[in-house]
C-alpha cells in the first residue's frame, strides 16, 4: 500500500511516531500537520515529521487518503465537527484515544451519514515524554493497536486502517468499543488513578519529606504511571465513567476483605490472594516475554 | 576495621550479598554461614560466599565480631533463642528483616540481659531472584540500611554494625522502630497489598486472559511487585499489621472519595489529586536522580 496523503491533527508523541513509521515504510507520499499550537507544528517539519503545515481544515482533507486524530481527547469532538464539511468520500478517519465509547459517540454526533468512514482506534504505546521532539519511528513496532469498528464500516476500510498500522509495524486487534473501555478500565485507567491516590495520600502526610526519603525501587515502579499528565488522565477517567466506577468498586471491595483480614490476623486469607496474584503475574510476565521474543525472532 | 569472624544466619541474597560485600572490602578473615539448608550452605560455599558451614550454632558463634540474621522474618525469633545461650559478651547480632517493633519484641523475649548486644537493622535493598546464586557484592552499594537501635544498645556497638554496612557500601541512618515501621508500611508494605490486590481482582475475573492480554507497560511496572513471594509479605503484613491497617484505611478512605468525584464528574477534584501526586512524583524522581548522580561522581 502506498498512501498519497495522511493528515494528522496533533504531531506529538503519537501522532508524530505515526508520521515516521510511514515515512521509514515509504508508504506515504505527503504527510500534512494540522494543530492548535503552529509552533509545534512547525516543530514537526523541521524534525522530518511532516511535509506541510496546514492552518485549513478544508485545504488539509483534499484528497487526504487517511486522517489521523492524535490531539488530547476532550478535543476529539470539535476536531471531528470541523471535519465534517469537508470530509470527501474516499477519506477514512481515525484517532488514537484512550477511550471508545465516548469516542463513537462523539463521531456519530459530529459525522451524520458520514460514521461509516471513522474508523475508532487505540494505539497501546507511549512514553513518558511527549511532543513532536518525543516522536520515534519505532514506537509502534511490535505494539497492539485496537480498532472498534461500528456497524457502519466497511470491512475494506477497516482493513486500510488497519494496514497502516501495519506499516507502522503494530499488531491489529479488534474489540466492540464497550468491551475496550472495560478491558482498560482494569488494566491501565485503575493502575493510573490508585497509584496517583498512592502518591497524593503520601504527599500530604505531615512527615511526606521522611516518608519519599525511604521509598525504594518497589515504590518507584509502582508509582512510575503517577508521573503522568493529570489533565490527560482527569479526560480519560471521565470518558470512560461508568465502567471506571465499577472498576473501582471492584477494587474497593477487595482491600477492604484484605484489610478484614489482616485486622483479624487472618494470614492463610491473605496468602491466598498474594499466591493467586504473584502466580497469575508470573504466568503473563512469561508469556509477555515469550511473544517479545518470538517478535524478536522475526515473527508477527 | 577487620572483622576476625561474621556469622551470617540465611545465605541467600540479602546474607550472601552482605558477606561478598565484606569479602571484597577485604574486611573480614572468616564467615561462618548457618541455616536449615544444609545443601544451601554448600552451595553458598562453592560460590566462594561463605568460608565454613556450620551445623552448630556453639561452635559458629564461639569468637564471633559480627551475626547477621537474614532468615526469613518468621524465623528470627527461634535464632535469637537459639543463639541467646552461646552469645560471648563482644559478639553483636543484628537483622535484615523489613520490619522492627516485632523484632525488637521477639529479641527482649529471646537475649534478656544480652539485649544490648543486639542493633536491630533494615537493609532497603533487594532484587527479584533470591537464594545465594543471586548474591552480588555491590547490592548495598549507594543503598540505606536503616539501624533502629534500643535504649539499650551501646553508642559504639550501633557505630560497629554501622561500620560492617558502609564496608558494603551502604548509607548508614537511623529511625525508631515504630516509626521505621510507620514509614515502610506507607511507601513499601502498602504498595505490596495495592498490586497483590490488583493482579487478583484481575485474575479472578471470567475474562482475565483477555484482560491480561491488553495490559502494557503501566500495568507491568505498577504489577512488578506483586511477583515477590507470598510467604514473605503475609509476615510481613502482619509483622506490622498494626501500621499497615492504618495505612490501608487511610488508603481506603482516599480511593473512596476519588470514586465518589469520579462518579459525580468533578474533574477539578480528581485533577487536583492527580497534580499534587504528579508533582510530588516528580519531584521524588529529581531527588532520587541527583542522588544518584552525586554518589556516582565520588560522593557519600
Amino acid at each position: 500500500m502506498s498512501l498519497h496523503k495522511v493528515v494528522i491533527f496533533g504531531v506529538g508523541l503519537i501522532g508524530g511516531s505515526f508520521a515516521l513509521a510511514l515515512k521509514k515504510a515509504r508508504a506515504v507520499e505527503q504527510i500534512v500537520g494540522v494543530g492548535r499550537s503552529l509552533a509545534t507544528l512547525e516543530r514537526a517539519k523541521e524534525l522530518g515529521i511532516i511535509d506541510v503545515v496546514s492552518t485549513s481544515v478544508a485545504q488539509a482533507l483534499q484528497d487526504a487518503d487517511v486522517v489521523l486524530i492524535a490531539a488530547p481527547v476532550a478535543q476529539t469532538g470539535a476536531i471531528l465537527a470541523s471535519i465534517a464539511p469537508h470530509l470527501g468520500a474516499d477519506t477514512l478517519v481515525t484517532d488514537a484515544g484512550s477511550t471508545k465509547s465516548d469516542v463513537v459517540a462523539a463521531a456519530r454526533a459530529a459525522l451524520g451519514k458520514k460514521i461509516g468512514q471513522f474508523i475508532p482506534g487505540h494505539p497501546i504505546a507511549g512514553r513518558e515524554s511527549n511532543g513532536p521532539e518525543a516522536a520515534l519511528a519505532d514506537l509502534y513496532v511490535g505494539k497492539k493497536v485496537v480498532l472498534t469498528p461500528m456497524a457502519e464500516n466497511d470491512a475494506a476500510d477497516i482493513e486500510r486502517v488497519a494496514l497502516a498500522w501495519r506499516l507502522c509495524g503494530a499488531q491489529l486487534h479488534q474489540l466492540a468499543a464497550e468491551e475496550h473501555d472495560s478491558v482498560f478500565a482494569a488494566v491501565s485507567h485503575l493502575p493510573h488513578l490508585l497509584a496517583y491516590a498512592l502518591v497524593d495520600e503520601i504527599a500530604s502526610k505531615p512527615h511526606a519529606a521522611r516518608l519519599f526519603d525511604y521509598a525504594a525501587s518497589g515504590f518507584r515502579d509502582f508509582t512510575r504511571i503517577a508521573g503522568s499528565s493529570p489533565e490527560m488522565w482527569r479526560d480519560i477517567a471521565l470518558a470512560n465513567q461508568s465502567a471506571l466506577v465499577l472498576e473501582l468498586d471492584a477494587y474497593i471491595t477487595h482491600i477492604t476483605a484484605l484489610r478484614g483480614a489482616l485486622a483479624a490476623g487472618d494470614g492463610a486469607a491473605m496468602e491466598a490472594v498474594f499466591s493467586r496474584a504473584q502466580k497469575a503475574r508470573l504466568d503473563w510476565q512469561r508469556t509477555i516475554e515469550r511473544a517479545e521474543q518470538s517478535s524478536q525472532e522475526g515473527g508477527d
